[in-house]
């Protein structure tokens, strides 16, 4: 199955938002064994939708199409799609009721006039429903080839894709069987990890790929198999994940889809452990990271953003003495915040974190990116110190992984 | 001046990079006046790139592409280039030259013959010196277009862009001048916005056009104006921004590239005041919003993140009684956060948030997107509720931009 995706706005185009979803969408495709062959960005343009349109259903199976969905007058993708197809707009009512409730629930009820253009859909469209937002997708077959339109909205894209879109292509066009094991890790960089399982990879048979998919402080392998005997491939991809997972059984946290802020959630739930944190540069990153998992609260009590010294002081009880002789951003203080942060959160475990997040403030002996934590436990308190760039939201992140990493392993000992 | 841009790599089609290359090109042209008119990503495949540049240049006057350069990847592009102008490769000794230098100074001498492949040039390229890498970039004129080709690594390419590619594309086309103006709103839909400002949109003259371009609990408004009189069309564009402001003072924050973060930063330093805030649903988010700007710790003095009851009762003073007849997620609770939290924190001004992010745990009366935050200041202290729907992110993200608001909205009195 050939894909070729096109994303529709004059804000890619000049440069204002940089275009996320179509990497997101071709690793998706690329797990249900589709091929991205392009990606088209292309203007708000009946015209340049047309032609784009065009040449893509010469090489694609399917086009899938993101933006240019929207309440606005910028939006000419409806118009340009039922023109293409040779269709008239058509009212549909169901996008009425849904857009009604939607602004019924805020509060901010609206008249169907108002709403009229909005339920307006090319006639040879299957409406696609969007629970995330007031534009459906829509689904076209046309001459053999299938077009998906979707808002550009990331949020909407990825419903419309994980609940409609994918399900229907992968009914659509079928193909091989393809399967999937991923290996998370957190802790080494790509190089590294390659050489570790070098002599894996080399031995892997010839239908089995290996990849490597970095992220901030974090990499993830994936072995992808296509053959026609489905339970011969999963034996084999259990097998070679298996290997792997072995080789790097250090940094390995988990499998599949989930996030290491997930894999500490479960390990801690597992232990009956609860956690606090005490942040200075990495200003709430690190408990909004444990929070943006669904039952945090189980096991994550709270924590102290101690961005002034005076709030170091007054409620983790760092001592004056401590940031005079040592500064803030030092091993004594980390381990004075971690200590303190566990005592007047009454947790188990508690992180602390102090560095300089940059673009400026370092000094010689510290420089910009130097960041240090600590992890206190009922037994011990322990720091480490990072040093990084000057890129101030990329060294937030990166000490919250490194952070999250040391709880890790902490409750894997 | 319309330019294509054309991003060459497997990783950006299988998903394994964003590419930001596009984005920031096209930024860069904007500001000299060239319109990007199609942005292609597409395979490190001799065919793909012919047959892509062979479409881009029907339409543009110059392309642009970055990509499929470097000691692995460099036949092929370079191939593909010699063969679509007809030309053969030669030896390019500076290249030589260059590379070796660069190994020498990194105490990895390399021979000539281990360099060869890389100094091969297409002919009838005009050879643009890369100082940040060993693949330099490559202009080409052919019938009457522009085509270059420079390395994917980002400060390469940005480094041949700046020095090279834009001052010579500038020197060759000149071209109309494009203005922009940008107006950030914040606490409206688009809908909305666009019926408050339909009666300007509709008499904008034609050479000046009006975007909405929405995010999360934000839209911006970006005006585009094309025209040879760049005083008149400043003074067009500063007239229409101008009406459109007025329009809605009351949601605009700020112009240009800033975000509601910065300006509300860039507010409170003005005012000299200081802000604290304490977090339940939002677990952080919000003080991390808010120290993601550089120079934070002028204003920003600390938060707590209640995320348990406990915490709520023991740093915050919230009383037991408030807890057990109106719930966590409640006006009295969230009155008590921000008044408990200004005190604990001693500054100006402080912010509570309390709510059902979801995706469960919600009730008939208070269902999962309901969430209360309150404003501390010396005088008062006010509380607003918004209800959203049951995506945990979506909530937590839209609850920090409502509560940033509400600050705003403070200063702005």
């Amino acid at each position: 199955m050939k894909i070729h995706i096109i994303t529709i706005g004059d804000e890619i185009l000049i440069g204002q938002i940089v275009d996320t979803n179509s990497a997101w969408m071709a690793g998706e495709l690329n797990l249900i064994g589709a091929r991205v062959g392009y990606i088209h960005s292309i203007s708000d343009d009946g015209d340049a939708i047309r032609k784009t349109l065009d040449g893509a259903l010469e090489d694609a199976d399917a086009v899938l199409m993101t933006g240019g969905l929207g309440p606005t007058k910028d939006d000419l993708t409806k118009k340009a799609l039922a023109d293409y197809f040779g269709v008239e707009l058509v009212y549909h009512e169901p996008t009425l009721v849904w857009i009604q409730a939607l602004f019924e629930r805020i509060g901010r009820p609206q008249k169907a006039e108002a709403l009229h253009d909005q339920c307006l859909m090319p006639a040879n469209a299957v409406i696609l429903p969007n629970k995330m937002g007031t534009a459906p997708g829509m689904w076209f077959e046309h001459q053999g080839k299938v077009i998906v339109s979707m808002p550009g909205v990331p949020s909407e894209m990825k419903y419309l894709m994980g609940h409609e879109v994918l399900p229907k292509l992968k009914a659509r066009f079928g193909g091989k069987p393809i399967q999937h094991r991923t290996i998370l890790t957190v802790g080494e960089g790509e190089t590294i990890i390659a050489g570790r399982v070098a002599a894996i990879e080399d031995r892997l048979p010839p239908h089995v790929k290996l990849a490597y998919l970095p992220a901030v402080g974090q990499v993830r392998l994936r072995l992808t198999g296509i053959a026609d005997d489905v339970v011969a491939l999963e034996q084999v991809l259990n097998e070679q994940a298996a290997a792997i997972t072995a080789c790097l059984s250090d940094i390995v946290y988990g499998f599949g889809d989930t996030t290491l802020e997930a894999a500490i959630g479960q390990m801690l739930l597992a232990k009956g452990l609860t956690i606090s944190a005490a942040e200075s540069c990495t200003g709430g990153h690190f408990s909004h990271s444990l929070t943006a998992i669904p039952g945090a609260s189980a096991y994550f009590k709270g924590a102290v953003v101690a961005y002034d010294n005076a709030v170091k002081m007054s409620l983790l009880g760092v001592r004056a003495e401590t940031l005079e002789r040592y500064g803030a951003v030092s091993e004594q203080t980390v381990l004075e915040m971690a200590r303190g942060v566990r005592e007047l959160l009454q947790t188990d475990l508690a992180i602390s974190i102090s560095g300089i997040a940059g673009p400026d403030g370092g000094t010689p002996e510290k420089p910009v990116g130097t960041i240090w934590m600590a992890i206190a436990s009922k037994d011990a308190v322990t720091a480490q110190k990072i040093v990084r760039g000057k890129d101030r939201l990329s060294n937030i992140q990166y000490a919250t992984i490194q952070a999250l990493n040391m709880v890790r392993k902490l409750l894997a000992e």
